[in-house]
């Protein structure tokens, strides 16, 4: 396909390379982000606009990939008939895009997207649209970047997915990084425990979170806990957290 | 070197595999519980018996891979002159085996262990000892089973450790568990967060979790918190968690 990507931020980058690697050609970037729309357009090989009154009218889809914000002040005044025209968001309903063309939907990436990111990693894609057509086409796209990784979702799946998601990335890397902060103070290199972190994701391949908890709050390892709270005395934020976590495993949730 | 190892539980299984596949002998399971002692000597080529009476006397090292409680119970009136003898446990200084040997130590695993695990994960050992000569002796069997993964630590260092494993794994597991229990009630497949929580993992090796922070929290994205939080009125447990580490990320902790 023929894309625009609006947007410059992580989920543009990421998926402008997927795409581009999938054979797919990015016509355009657009994003009132200067710098960051023509560093992007030069890595992707194509040209870049900060201006809506200057877009690309030859693409078969344009891709809103931008701040759940942005998307409306993006698409006001924007007409695209005939085109297809998505957003990325997981909290926006796939309506706010119906006045850029009559056929609107969702590309929605579970994943956490960085720029910066090592390797390119598998991304499930949900997707959503005003008609049938379109949802093949959005299907085929998304197939063509995640073979086997594609499902539908409306708004509240989509929202629902995406608080899964905060609860498996967004606060596990909270945690990793409270950690990180605790071992520079203590002296520790937090390198150590990478093989630790990485052994407690991929182990859920094969077994269930339920099947693989260990430590001293399902131990019901009291004597342990103290000393952990007692070593945490400075610690108010992480001591909290400690408690909290402590708590809801003891509980059996 | 000849190893009897006392215990039959996660660390018992998953230390003696190690040591076996690194080409030491394992003579004797010692354990209370007889039929899982029994099947792990069976798995590692060996014998096992249930009596510190009938404990085999030619080893070289004595591992106590037994929970906190049972290391004291199970070295009383143990008496192993010359042998070298350690526990793994994290919280539980090395000279309560000194009634035991001489030479006495720690050979902590910094890996959550399980007996039914897939494959065989990285396991960074932490050692200290009551003299030199043990101590190189027991660097050297770490070494044997993890090359360039081995240091010391004291009894304060190895419960810091502990306190961000407990944080890195136990508590990220269980942030897993609760989104496994949501995704069942709300009918999403979880499996289709595993590249997610395997990629928030993998990138520590190139980034650090201050670098890699997404998410509404870090975008101070109070309508997609709200949205959330609504999502999960019925989720007490799980929205008391989401507002606490919101809370600690919106905090800049």
């Amino acid at each position: 396909m023929d894309i625009v990507i609006i947007g410059s931020g992580n989920v543009a980058a990421v998926l402008g390379r997927k795409f581009k690697a999938a054979g797919h050609t990015i016509l355009q970037i657009l994003s009132r982000n200067a710098k960051a729309a023509s560093e992007l357009a030069y890595e992707l090989d194509t040209e870049s606009t900060n201006y809506k009154s200057t877009i690309n009218r030859q693409a078969d889809l344009y891709l809103f990939a931008v701040s759940d914000q942005a998307i409306a002040e993006m698409a006001e005044d924007l007409k695209l008939p005939g085109k297809i025209v998505v957003h990325t968001a997981a909290s926006v309903p796939k309506e706010i895009l119906s006045n850029v063309s009559a056929h609107f939907g969702v590309f929605y990436p579970l994943q956490s997207l960085r720029t910066a990111m090592p390797g390119m990693p598998d991304i499930p894609v949900y997707v959503e649209a005003s008609d049938e057509l379109t949802l093949a086409k959005l299907k085929a796209l998304a197939q063509s970047i995640s073979p086997d990784k594609v499902a539908e979702a409306g708004t509240e799946a989509r929202m629902k997915l995406h608080v899964a998601a905060v609860l498996v990335s967004n606060f596990t890397n909270h945690l990793y990084k409270l950690a990180e902060n605790y071992c520079r103070k203590e002296g520790i290199d937090f390198k150590q425990l990478q093989p630790l972190i990485e052994e407690t994701a991929l182990r859920l391949r094969e077994i269930s979170p339920a099947q693989a908890q260990t430590g001293p709050a399902i131990r019901q390892d009291e004597s342990t806990i103290q000393k952990h709270l007692e070593l945490l005395r400075n610690e108010p934020d992480i001591r909290t957290i400690y408690e909290q976590l402590t708590r809801s495993i003891r509980a059996g949730n």
